[in-house]
């Protein structure tokens, strides 16, 4: 049993930081992270695919959606830290006095930029889950049959990590005052997650006819 | 920006395994991952429950719920390597040697077992799946209001996290020929995914009506 526990003690501390009574990581770091997980298996699909003869025909475009899958898993690792980080300047910004009217208001200016600074990262989440979902057409049709479960659970799991993002992403914009800001932002959001919405139906489909035993 | 990288060298190493061209691990093991870090969310949002004056009435009942949700989270992670090992046994039987009537028969018994054995952690990642969903309508509606937006993200990605371990489930189901065994775990399944979708969305429009800015 312990030869097997390969990753447990290596992923234990951050479950562990998640789980505690700490401010942060918190929500937005876990979607972060659920993204990661979803996209290295869009990696892996492309890892599996590429340089083999039989899909030699599709090599050039499935090399675009590595590259690509490559640049937003890192991006997502980083983002388990940079929501850390925003979450971080809100509560600090919470704590600032609030005795005279000054103080009062100058808290309110620091908490609505801290805000709208935290909320960066939740949005880059959406982002890149729905570049991600993006990819995930062509590795279900033109990828490795024998990993197009793994573009199945990428799909599903993209999709709520978008979900998880709009939802810190909108906790933030609860607490922001500026009504221009809330607007721009849920506009940009709005056709994203459609999109998103619609790939995972039309992915979906696809992964269950090609589903079949790895051999 | 260093100092801001807390988590991503720890988390790094089990993300390029899963990107890179290694047979394992995959979609089961990134499916019980991101259960795991629901789950978390769930203990996060019990630990900032339990112990203040205002939620005294509700403490023996969150406390209930941390105590499962921190059994669950400590066995999704567990699973995380259980599913790398079970992989391991079923591409080990594959690579059997398939050259006489005998060999071919061997080799067929021994998939099947290893395929029978594999299952069982994607099979695992939705019961537990289920349960931690369970956890949500008490946390959702009691918990500290604080952290429902972290509920919120734990249901959603907790649902999707089921459908990851069903993909799982059923991609080695497909190789399995004990047509009892197969309806035998699909019964046991299906009320738990029902359940499980029904319970999102209780939860869902409890989240909802709940959020609303860090205070």
């Amino acid at each position: 049993m312990k030869a097997s526990r390969m990753y447990y003690s290596q992923l234990k501390n951050y479950l562990d930081d998640l789980a505690g009574k700490k401010p942060a990581p918190g929500g937005g770091s876990a979607a972060a992270f659920s993204a990661a997980l979803a996209v290295s298996l869009l990696s892996m699909v492309a890892n599996f695919t590429v340089g083999k003869e039989k899909f030699k025909a599709v090599e050039a475009e499935i090399k675009k959606s590595l590259a690509l899958s490559e640049d937003l898993r890192l991006r997502l690792l980083a983002l388990v830290d940079e929501d850390v980080a925003g979450y971080k300047k809100v509560a600090a910004a919470y704590k600032l006095p609030k005795e005279s009217a000054e103080d009062k208001k100058k808290r309110g200016v620091e908490i609505e930029k801290a805000l709208k600074e935290a909320l960066a990262a939740p949005f880059a989440v959406c982002k890149c889950c729905h570049q991600a979902i993006k990819l995930c057409p062509v590795l279900a049709e033109k990828g490795n049959v024998n990993l197009v479960s793994d573009v199945g659970v990428a799909v599903v799991l993209l999709e709520s990590a978008f979900q998880s993002g709009l939802i810190n992403v909108e906790i933030n914009l609860n607490g922001i005052k500026d009504q221009g800001f809330i607007v721009e932002i849920r506009g940009a959001l709005e056709p994203l997650q459609e999109e998103a919405q619609e790939l995972k139906e039309t992915v979906w489909p696809l992964v269950k006819n090609k589903m079949k035993p790895i051999a």
